[in-house]
Order: C-alpha cells, then sequence, then structure tokens
C-alpha cells in the first residue's frame, strides 16, 4: 500500500511536470508570434540598412517566430505576398547595409484610402492567416498614418498586434521645425552628402568650362520642402564657390532668379544654380501619383529646363550658355554617396523599433533626437504614428539667409554632421557593385485572392 | 721665354675651357626651352591625370626650362594668361589625379577658324615671347586639328616647336572603327564606370517602386555616337534586368521605342532605358556651341524630356508613370565613379606624350592600343594629328544586337575592362573630396593686349 502510494504520487508528480511544460511552450508558442516588416514611398540609399536592423533584431531577440517581409509595401499585405526573411541567407541580409534603394523587397505608393475599409479588414485577415504579431513599417508620413490606421483598426477587432513604424525619406521633410518630434529622418544625410559632393564636382565642372557653359542648373528632389536644395551648401560651407540655391521656402521668382545671376556672372563670371523640383510655372504639366502628390519625375517639363529655357532666353553679360541636370533618383540610390552616418542611424533605428516593441511599445515611430551638434550626438526615442503622420516639415525660417538663396551657418551646423567623414563601404563582385540578393520566394498563401480597391480601379 | 710660353699655353687652355663650357651652357640652354600645356573642350573625369603626367614627365626631364599651364585652354594663350606649374605646391600636383573635370587650369570651347590668321599668328608670337618649345595639347578630335594647325603655322614661320597631342574625351569618338589610331580615350572608362554603376542603382530603384514608376529613362550623353549609351549595358553583362539602349547607331524611332517599352513591361513590369542626348525629334529646340556642335545640356528641350512624355502620353500595360533623368556634366566629372584603369591610363599618356616629345616626334598625338581583352595588356604609341583631326568614330555596326536595343558580348569583351575592378582612391578632407588647388597667378605678360577674333564678334 505504501508502494503503491509512493508510486501514484510519483505518477503524479510526472503528470504535474508535464502539464507545467505543456503550458510552458504554449506559452513560449504563444510569445514567439511571427513578424511582418514593409517599405513604403520613394526609397533612399539607406532604406536597407533600416529593414537589416529591423530582421537582425528581430532574429536575435529570440522571442519572435518567422519574420516575414511584405513584397512591394502594403500592396505586398493586400496580396499577400509574404517573403520569409528568415530563410534568407545571413550574408545577403548582412549586404542589406550596402544596398541602395527598395529593390530587396520593394516598395509601392498605394494609397489606404479611409473609405475603402475592405482593404484595412483585408490587411488585417492576412496578419491573422499569418499570426502576425508585429508589424514594421519603414517610410514617411503617408507611411506613418498608414501604420497608425492598421493599429487602430487591429485594436477595433481585438486583434494582438504591435505596430511600430520606421522613418525614412530623403526629403527630410517630417515631424516640426522645432525638431521635438525627430531631428533628422534616415535618408537624409546621404542625399545631402550627394549634392554635397556633387556640387563640389559641378563646381569643377563649371569653373573650368565656364566661357562656354557659364551657368549649371540642377534640380532637386524634396517637393516643396528645401531641406535637399540647402544641403548643396555643404559643398561649401565657406562660400567661396558662386551658388545659388532656390529653396521653396523663399518664394523667389523666375525673374529675381535672372537677376541674381546676372549679378553672379558679372562677379565672377559663372554661376552653379540649385533649383527645387517644384520651382515651376505651370502646374499643368504635373502629373500626380497615388497619393495625389504631384510626380515631378514624370512631368511634362521640369523645373531644370524652365530655368535653362529662361536664362538662355534671357541672355549673360558674359559669354556661354545655362546646361542642365536632372539626378533625379540617382540623389535617393547612389550607394557610392551614402553617409556612414546616415546608414548606422538608419540601422540603429531599425534595431531600436524592434527593441521598443518587445517592451510591449506599440503605436508608435522610433526617432532620433539631437543631443549636440559638437560633439555631434543622438539619442533614440519614440512618438506617437499620429504625431507624424500627413504632417510636412519645412525649412526653417530662421535658416534661410536674407537673400533668400543661401542658408544660414546655423544649418550647415545642423546638416554637417549628418554627411559623415568617411568613405562608405562598398564590397564589389567582377568590378561591380554587389548587391544584396534576396529571393522572392513567397510563403504559402492561406487565403483566398484578392483585388486591392485601387487596383480594382485601374484601368490595367 | 720658355716661361712665357708655358704661360700661354695655360692661358690658352683655360680661354678653350671657358669657351667649350660657355657653349656647353648656351647648349643646356638652348636645350631647356620651356614648356606649355593646355586642355580643350569637354572634361572628364580624369582629364587631369593626363595633365599631371605631362608635368611630371617634364619636371623629371631636366631637359625642359619652366612649364605653363595656359589658363582655359587656347583662350589662355590668346590672352597670354600662363600659369607657371613649376612653382605649384608637388602635393597639389600629385593631387590632380583625383581631381575631376577642368577646374583646375580651365578648358574651353574656342574655336579657331582657318580664316582667323591673326589668332594663330598670336599664338606663335606667344610662344615665341615666352620661348616655348614643347606644346602638349589635351583634348579630343577638334583639339587635335588646333594642335596640327599650330604645328604647320610654326614651321611655316621657321620657329622650332614640338606639338605633341595628349587624347582625351569620355564620348570615345577618336579615330577609326577598326581602333587601329586608339583603342579607347582616356575618359571613357571612368564614364562608363559611371554608367555601368548608375544603372545598378537604378535597376535597384525601379525593381522596389515599379507599381508607381515602371519606366525610368536616363540620357547619356556622346553626341551621335553610341558608345557611352553602350556602356550602361556593363552594369548587366549577364542581361537579368529589363534594359534598353537606343543606340544613336540604331536609328530607332520613338513609335519603335514605345513598342519595345510595352513588349519589356509586358514581361517583367517594368522597363530602364537609356536615350543617347541625340535622341530628339525637334532640331529646332537645339543650341549650338563654339564649334558649330549641338549643345545638348543648353537645349529647350531634350531627349529625356520627348521619350517620358511620349512615354506617358502612350499610357502602360502595368500601373506606373515614366520619370526621367539627366545626369548631364555629372557622367563627366563625378570622381567617385572614375576607373583606376582609366586614370592610370590617362596618366600614362600625359608621360608618353612627353617621352615622345623628348625624343624629337613632334605632330603626334599618344596614343593607346590594345594587346589583348584578357589579361587586359595595352602598349602606347603615337600616330599623327591629322589621322585624329575633325574624324568622329561611331558605334561599329557588328557590336550592336539585332534588337538595335542592345550591344554584343563582343562590345562587353572590349569596354569591361576600362571600368577596372576597384574603387578609386578618394582624398577627403572635413568630410568633402579634397581636390588640387593650382594657385591661378599667370606670369608676367611680355605682349600687347590681344583680343581674340571671336571673342572681338561676341556682343559682350
Amino acid at each position: 500500500m505504501g508502494d503503491i502510494l509512493v508510486d501514484i504520487a510519483f505518477f503524479y508528480g510526472i503528470i504535474c511536470i508535464v502539464v507545467k511544460k505543456t503550458v510552458e511552450m504554449e506559452d513560449e508558442i504563444m510569445r514567439k508570434r511571427n513578424v511582418l516588416v514593409a517599405q513604403s514611398g520613394g526609397p533612399s540609399p539607406v532604406i536597407n540598412a533600416s529593414l537589416q536592423g529591423v530582421l537582425e533584431a528581430c532574429f536575435e531577440s529570440g522571442k519572435m517566430g518567422c519574420v516575414y517581409a511584405a513584397h512591394r509595401g502594403i500592396e505586398g499585405v493586400l496580396l499577400e505576398e509574404l517573403i520569409d526573411m528568415t530563410k534568407q541567407p545571413i550574408d545577403e541580409i548582412r549586404r542589406l547595409k550596402n544596398t541602395p534603394a527598395a529593390g530587396a523587397i520593394g516598395s509601392c505608393r498605394y494609397k489606404l484610402k479611409e473609405n475603402n475599409e475592405a482593404d484595412f479588414e483585408r490587411i488585417i485577415d492576412v496578419f491573422r492567416a499569418h499570426d502576425i504579431g508585429y508589424f514594421f513599417y519603414i517610410g514617411g508620413n503617408d507611411s506613418m498614418d498608414t501604420a497608425d490606421k492598421v493599429k487602430i483598426l487591429a485594436e477595433k477587432q481585438g486583434y494582438e498586434l504591435i505596430v511600430m513604424g520606421v522613418p525614412k525619406t530623403i526629403d527630410n521633410d517630417l515631424g516640426d521645425e522645432e525638431r521635438t518630434i525627430i531631428d533628422h529622418t534616415p535618408g537624409y544625410g546621404s542625399c545631402a552628402r550627394y549634392w554635397a559632393y556633387i556640387i563640389q564636382n559641378v563646381n569643377e565642372e563649371n569653373r573650368g568650362m565656364c566661357t562656354s557653359e557659364c551657368v549649371s542648373v540642377l534640380q532637386a528632389m524634396g517637393r516643396g520642402s528645401g531641406f535637399i536644395t540647402a544641403s548643396s551648401r555643404l559643398a561649401d560651407p565657406n562660400r567661396e564657390m558662386p551658388l545659388q540655391l532656390y529653396l521653396p521656402e523663399s518664394g523667389l521668382s523666375m525673374e529675381k532668379m535672372l537677376a541674381n545671376v546676372d549679378d553672379e556672372l558679372i562677379r565672377s563670371g559663372r554661376c552653379i544654380i540649385v533649383v527645387p523640383e517644384s520651382f515651376m510655372t505651370d502646374p499643368a504639366s504635373q502629373l500626380r501619383d497615388g497619393f495625389g502628390h504631384v510626380e515631378y519625375g514624370a512631368s511634362k517639363t521640369t523645373a531644370m529646363q524652365e530655368v535653362v529655357n529662361a536664362l538662355n532666353k534671357h541672355g549673360f553679360p558674359v559669354r556661354g550658355q545655362a546646361t542642365g541636370q536632372v539626378p533625379g533618383v540617382l540623389q535617393r540610390g547612389v550607394s557610392l554617396h551614402a553617409s556612414t552616418i546616415d546608414r548606422e542611424e538608419a540601422y540603429t533605428l531599425g534595431r531600436k523599433s524592434v527593441e521598443f516593441a518587445l517592451t510591449g511599445i506599440t503605436g508608435k515611430m522610433a526617432t532620433i533626437l539631437r543631443n549636440s551638434d559638437e560633439p555631434y550626438s543622438v539619442r533614440y526615442e519614440h512618438v506617437p504614428l499620429s504625431v507624424v503622420a500627413n504632417r510636412v516639415r519645412y525649412l526653417p525660417k530662421e535658416w534661410i539667409a536674407q537673400s533668400g538663396i543661401d542658408v544660414t551657418d546655423d544649418f550647415i551646423r545642423y546638416a554637417r554632421p549628418l554627411i559623415g567623414d568617411s568613405m562608405p563601404e562598398i564590397e564589389l563582385e567582377a568590378g561591380l557593385q554587389r548587391f544584396a540578393r534576396i529571393k522572392l520566394t513567397f510563403v504559402e498563401k492561406k487565403l483566398p485572392e484578392y483585388t486591392p480597391c485601387n487596383m480594382a480601379n485601374c484601368s490595367h
């Protein structure tokens, strides 16, 4: 009898251990929910560094399940096109840092419209089907708006989901002018370095060729926000070049530009002018993207062309012609010009967004705030998505020089650290750039096919 | 008496030695005539490497006097604006190799017209006034024509002068299609590397953004010669990208382009097209330079714009718009994209031109000929200036693929070695590119002022 009691106690003990283990394993499984990361909007030279940061922090956490990337941003979510990033070779993940633009997993300009509830419902359906517990969205103000809406709908449906935004835009137009929301966006430093370097190059060109090509016109991205145009000043912080910046915030006319250029040509026989893509007089020539924003790259004419024509028609007080350059997407995708500082910060913001998510923070965007200009020092925090969503930052008025065609030294102190001090590491293979090769094989679809609202409306 | 004879013999001996020494010194002085080096036409990322090669070989020879550089090419000769290069810090001369474009000593597009004898006479006057015994002219076919004419006039006037040409042009349009005159021109390899790299970057961009920006259009330099457009293929030797090259030699119409793009969009949903600057339908929009050549950068519209507009008007079988890029002078002046091979060859051609000159060779252009593609091997020779002058090389027909929008593997075998295998050395200072700083102080003028013929005719 004593033996039987001992046996019962023994078996009871074993059962307890088994039950406990099972509960623990279930907890473990419960905690290890899957991750979805996606990108949206125009790319930057370091957008993939943020992607890598998210991926590596997820892999290393040990607390997450599979890590999926949506193919072409929110479109991939709607179409249930998910790439299993845990199945990619680790060397290719490592190479993301040196891979510019959004070719690795794709991006899009798909607008999730308020009244298209079907799209939002579909997103939650896909999340549910693939047990997505974490959603990381790398993008600008439109994307933060989208992420915020997804979070709100998930809450409404009682679907447990952590949503984190990761900032990205070469335009540097997120947040507020006081820089309490974000100091600068990843991508801007690399774009600024592109401009600093090419203006140095164009200065050598223009100085050498000015008796035949006296004015060199370059068109900068940034829509109505002048941060990119302003960054050209970094090429020449001591103001030795005949450089004029037509900041959109200055609102100068074509006539004023002609007079300014005449003045500079009389002074130095040559002139370099940077005009924002929005420096145009003919809105009829503008095409728009899915968000209703002007797609300047697709316009029937360009700010560069209007300025070059106005200059050549006007004539010059010296010999020569005006010639024009439109770097276009090169300023957001040439890896050789990437800033090492920008790349590292983009990577860190990706990692931080995961660290925040793991503490249960949701509905926020990881952000970067500045401690000091010199020595340059930053800290990483988070801000509500709703604060960032659909808000455009312009170049602060106090950073525009009185002439309207230059920035102040305060701007230089702000922007200079962002371009870094060294060349980025560039991996070459057979003399060409070796970028990450992400295999675009999708995980098995679990839902019926779906036609996204905007695609249904589209003519093809 | 014997003593007197001894004394006379002694003094005679001394006199003989003195006379001999004087003659030797005079010989030495005669041999050490001054050097003039100048540049002409549009620059390249490695034009200054040739300049450095000329300078260093002159300095090292011990057989030349002062080495002057003409400020802004032949214009500086006419205006007697000569820079004493022997007075520049040696570190700045060394930095020329990493300094792109023609800003260091300047270039021009001044056309020496046959009937403007006054200009030619003036050149010889300036040479005579500064005892120029060697003239090195770095440039393309127009420049070789100018150099040849200067040589002929000097001979006619009995003025002793050694004239050597140093080839330079990103267009690679010097010489003959069989490449017996020159295999390739310095500058082309760096421009080709620019295109190889940016097409790699644009491919990442276009792949990532194709649901909104389905066609990326890029405009290449090269006038009517397709070598630069062709070099884009180096980005993708295995033909994995949806890349179309509108080689000027193919003569394809805008309609054919629209059909080709439609085909590619149906195949892969996206397309990258490179169009030469001459791919335009409206000659009325073209402005011309001093040589009567079309100055495409100054045109009232661009090939890019015409193509983007035709595409967007035509519409697409997929979602998206066409967007355009005009790199313009960036393709001939961005040092980060310089080819190490190209840079070294440009430097060597500068040196070789001096070595040839020192053996008495004159009226020739130093040239580079190929021994083999793999391993890549070249030799340096010289060809008469008259053979190179005013001759344009086009992309050989046999290197154009049957489609008309691609090149053959033979072209790849030809062009691939020219872009090199490694990153160029880039000197940075405070995070920016550190270029050579040549002091533009002119040597004392010895002649009355002169107004060059083309400047006299000019309205300002």
